[in-house]
C-alpha cells in the first residue's frame, strides 16, 4: 500500500485528487494539508467527497509517514518553498502540480517533466522528483510529440486553444496571445528535435463550458496524411490514454477522465490536429496519479479507469 | 467472471452500462445486441468509449452465453417481448431498465421492484429477476422511504422536481403535473406504510441543465427535526450510496455517481426534504450495476466507485 | 423629454436601465451616481453599453436637473439614507427598485407599491414616489392576482419557484423555503381579497440558467378551468405586458422582455398555475421604466418594445 | 409605412426578424408565407412572439401588396427558384438572406452584397437586390476590411472561429477547415485590395454556447498598432453598429444586438483582431433590417436600438 499526504488540500486540484486516491486500490491517503481549514471535515469544504471520506484537513502533515507527496498549492512559489523548507526522507517521491519545477530541457534535474508520452523511462527508471506539466503545454505537446519525434516541426505552428470560461464572466472572450506554457511545451519538444525552431503562434479563447481544453494545431508539411496518421498511431501506440480518434473528437469524451482524444487530418499543404482533454484530469489531478502509477511501478491505468460519460 | 450481455445496446442507457462494466473488476461483457447497428464499433456509436472497448455490435445474443441479461430497449413493451419470445436458461439472471415490469406492489412476482434501499433482501436472496425504478419514483422513494417506514406519511405529499431540459429547447418550461411514476412511488411506498393513502401532488419543471434530478419534497408532520434525521440516519446507515449531506445537496456531488444526496430540516409544521441524483447513473445504468452486484452476492460498491466532480 | 438621474449606476439593474433609457424616445439621462467610479466611462463598466454612450459615472447627481430618479443602490437601506439625507424638489419622482419602501399593504404610504397589473391607477393619477416589488413577489401576484380578485384564494397556495444560478456554484441547488417576499405578495394579495389568509407554502430551487424565473403555483378550487381562464383573461386584458399563453411558456420568450407570460390549468381539483419572466427585466430595470411611463402618463410600452428572442 | 412581405416564415432568421420589424416604427408586416404551417399563428410557432403579434401564416404572399420581400428560406436554392416563378413588380426591393445571391466580386450584379460597411453606397443609391453576407464571412469581413482597404493584406491571414454548438451536441468539438464563406470573404476583400491573394487559414471550434461567433485573426505586418487602430477608427467612425473596444469584446455584449465589437492589437510583428457578433441578429436577422434602412433612405439605427444584456 503506497501511503500518500497531500499538500494545497484545499485547493480544486487537491479535490479531484483525493477522489480518485480514495478508489485507488494501492493508495491511503495519511494525511491532507489545509493549515486555513484546520480540523474541517475535507467532505465538507470538497462537497463532491460526500460519502467518500470522513478524514479532516491537518495543519502540517508529516512526509515520514508517507511513500509520496502531492504537492497542490495553488500559488507560485508555494512548492519551491515547501521542497526548501521540509526535510523529506530519502526514498519519499514528490509530484508536484505547480510551474515551479517544470524544466522540460533540463535532463540533469531531479525533476523529471512529466508527461509520460514523453518522459516514460525516466519515470519508471527511479525517478523520485515528478513535475506535472501545464496543461495547455500538455496538450499542444500530445498534439504535436509524434511529429517532432519524427523530426518534421519545420514551420511555424499554429495553435488555437479554446479554454474553459471563469465561472463569473461566461460569455467572456479574453484573447490568449502570449503564455508561459508556449515556451514549456517549445522546450519539450526540442527535446525530441532539437532543430525545432519553429515559431508556435497560439490564439486562446474561453469557450461557453467549465471544463475541458480544445485545441487545433496547424502547419505546413510535405508528408502525406496516411503516413503521418501511422507516425501517431505509433507514437502512441504503447501509451493507454492518448487514442487517435476518427471523428472530430468531443469534450464529452475526455469529460472526468484521464484520457487525450487525437484527430490528425491534412487539408491542403497542412497537417491539421485536433486534441481534447479535460484540463482538471489530464491537465492536473489525474496526470499525477499517473505519474505515480509509474513512479512505483504498478500498471499505469491502476485507479484510472475514470468515468467517461458515454454521451452527455 | 459475471459474463453479461446487453439488449438495447445502442441506447444512452447501455452506453453508460457498457462503460461501467468494462471497468467492473469482475464483469466481461460477452454481447451487445443492437440490431440497426450489426457490427458497427460500440466505440464510434458511444463516442465517450473511444479508447476503452474495441467490441461491435451483433444482432442477437445468446443467451446461454451468458450470467446475467440487461434489457435497455429504449421502447416500452420491448422488454416484455424479448422475455416472452427469448427462451433464457434457469440461472441467467435478467435485469430490465424498462418500465415493464416495474411493480412494487406485487410481492409474489418473480421480478423484484430493484430500489436496494427497500428491496436489499429480496435481491442478495436469489432473486433471477429485477426491474430498475424510474429515476422519478427512485427519488421520491429515496426522499420519502424512511417516513413510510416509521409510518408518517400521514398528509398531503408535495413535490417539487427539476428535471433536465431537452436539449432541443433548454429553456423551457414544461410542466409535469401527472406522470406514472406517481403511481409506482405511491404503491412501492404503500408497502412499508400499507395505511399510506396520502396524495402525491408533484410539479416537475425542466431546470436549464442536460443531466440530474433535483427534487423537494415536504409534508406536515409533528414529528421534530432531530427525531426525523435520526430516522433517516438509521434508515440509510447500512446503504453504501445513499447520504444525508447538512448542506443543500449540489448536483455537482453526484453528477457521473451512484450516489443520492439528501437533505432534511423542518420549517414550521412542514418537514423539508432535499435530494439530488444523476437520472442517467443511480437513476439508470448505475442503479443496475448495484443492483447486479446483490444478484451476485458481490460487495455493493464493486465497480461503482465512480467519479463525482469534486468541484465543478 | 423627461430628464433621468440614476443612482447606484454601477449595479447590474443600473445597467439595464441605462441601456432601456439610452433607446426611450422621451429620455434624456442627465446624471448617473457611481461614487467609487467617478469620472469612469459607463460603457467601460457595463459592457454591454459600447457604441451606445460616452457618459461617465459622476460621484453626486443634483436632483434639481432631472424629473426622476431611479434609486438603483443595491445595499439594503441606501436607499431609505438616500431620501433622509437628500432634499428631493417638489415634483421631482422617485422610483425606489430597492426593498426599502415596499409596503403594499399601506395605502396612505406616499410610496406607491408598483405592480402596474396592480396598482395603475394610483400610478397613473400623481404618485410620485413608487417602490418595485421584489421579483419573487411580482411573479407570484402576476400568477394569483386574477384569483385574489375574484375571492378565490381560499386554499393553501403551493408556490414552486426556479431561480437563476449563482454563477459561481452553477449546478447547486439551494432550497429557499422562507422569504421575505413571502410576506410581501400576501400583503398585496389581500389588498384585493382581505379574507385571504391562505399560506404560501414556497420552495425555491436554483435552476441551470443565469436569467429569468419561472413558477408554479398550484391551489385547491372548485372553479372549472373554463371559469378560471376567464377570469385571467379580463383581469389583463387592459395590461400591456402579460399575457396567457396557451402552451407552457418558455424562458426564451420573456428573456430580455419586460413580459410575463402565463399557463392555467385545471388538474383535478387543483387550479395549476405556470408563469415566466426575466428577472432582470420584468423583474427589475424594464418594470422601473414601465412605472415611470405611467407617472409620466406615456402610453405604457414606449421605449419597452425590447427583444424577445424568437427562437434560442 | 414600408409594407413588407415575408418568405421562409417559419424558419429561425424570419423568427428574428419579423419580431424586429413588428417593432419597428416604418414598416408594417402585410403577409408572412409559410405554405406548410398555413394558418396556424405565428406567435405559436414562434413562441417569443406570443403577446407582439395575433397574424397568422399564409401560403403565399402577393408581391404586389408590399414594397419589399425578405427571403427567408432556409434551403440552398429556394431564394433562387423563388425568384424564377415569382413576377415581382417593378420597385419591389428585395432582400435575400441565403446564399444564392452572394456575388460580392461581381459588381455588375443586380444584387448588391449587402455587407453596409463595404457598401453602403449601392445601398443607398437605388439598389433594388440586396443579398445578405453569411455570418462567417461578414465576421471576418469587418475584423479585415480596414487593411484591405489600406492594401495591407500581404501575408496568410489565420482565422480562429469559435461558433455556436448545435444543441444536439453541446460538447462537440467539430472543427471547421473548409467552408464556402471562406471564398466569399476572399472575393469581397479583393474588392478593396484587388492584389489581396492571402491565403485565409480558418480553423472554427464549436464553442459552448449557443449564440454567437468570436473571431480571432492574425496576419504579420510592419505597421505599428497605433497607425492600424487609426485605419480602424477611420474606417468605421461612420458606421452605426460596428466598434473598437478597448478590452477584449465579450459575447454578452452583443447578443441580441447589430453590433459587432473589435478589438486590436499588435503581438510580436503579427497583427491580431478579436470580433464578436450575434450570428443569428448582426449575421442575418437584423443586418436585413439594416440594409432595409438603407435602401428606403432611413437613418439606419431605425428599430435597431435592440437590446444588448448590460451584465449577462
Amino acid at each position: 500500500m503506497i501511503k500518500a499526504g497531500i499538500t494545497g488540500g484545499d485547493s480544486t486540484a487537491a479535490g479531484h485528487l483525493i477522489r480518485i486516491l480514495i478508489n485507488h486500490p494501492d493508495v491511503e491517503i495519511v494525511w491532507v494539508e489545509a493549515p486555513f481549514e484546520e480540523g474541517e471535515l475535507i467532505a465538507r469544504h470538497h462537497r463532491g467527497l460526500t460519502g467518500e471520506t470522513y478524514m479532516s484537513f491537518c495543519a502540517k502533515g508529516n512526509p515520514e509517514e508517507v511513500n509520496v507527496i502531492f504537492l497542490c498549492n495553488s500559488e507560485d512559489g508555494d512548492s519551491e518553498r515547501y521542497m526548501r523548507h521540509t526535510p523529506i526522507p530519502e526514498g519519499v517521491k514528490v509530484i508536484d502540480l505547480s510551474p515551479d519545477f517544470r524544466s522540460p530541457e533540463d535532463e540533469e534535474s531531479p525533476w523529471v517533466y512529466a508527461v509520460p508520452e514523453l518522459n516514460r523511462k525516466p519515470l519508471v527508471r527511479g525517478a523520485v522528483r515528478a513535475s506535472i506539466p501545464g496543461p495547455l503545454a500538455h496538450i499542444m505537446l500530445l498534439a504535436l510529440l509524434p511529429l517532432a519525434k519524427n523530426l518534421l516541426l519545420n514551420a511555424p505552428i499554429h495553435v488555437n486553444m479554446v479554454t474553459p470560461s471563469s465561472p463569473e464572466r461566461p460569455g467572456e472572450v479574453s484573447v490568449v496571445l502570449e503564455h508561459e506554457e508556449i515556451g514549456e511545451a517549445q522546450r519539450a519538444l526540442q527535446v525530441l528535435q532539437s532543430s525545432c525552431s519553429a515559431p508556435i503562434h497560439l490564439t486562446g479563447i474561453a469557450g461557453g463550458w467549465n471544463r475541458g481544453l480544445a485545441c487545433t494545431v496547424y502547419m505546413d508539411t510535405p508528408i502525406s496524411e496516411d503516413d503521418i496518421k501511422d507516425m501517431y498511431d505509433e507514437y502512441y501506440e504503447d501509451h493507454g490514454f492518448t487514442f487517435l480518434s476518427e471523428s472530430f473528437p468531443d469534450l464529452g469524451g475526455v469529460r472526468g477522465t484521464n484520457k487525450c482524444l487525437l484527430h490528425v487530418q491534412k487539408t491542403g499543404q497542412k497537417v491539421v490536429v485536433s486534441a481534447v482533454l479535460d484540463d482538471s484530469m489530464k491537465g492536473s489531478a489525474s496526470v499525477a496519479v499517473h505519474v505515480m502509477n509509474l513512479l512505483f511501478g504498478l500498471q499505469e491505468r491502476v485507479g484510472l479507469t475514470l468515468a467517461a460519460t458515454a454521451d452527455d
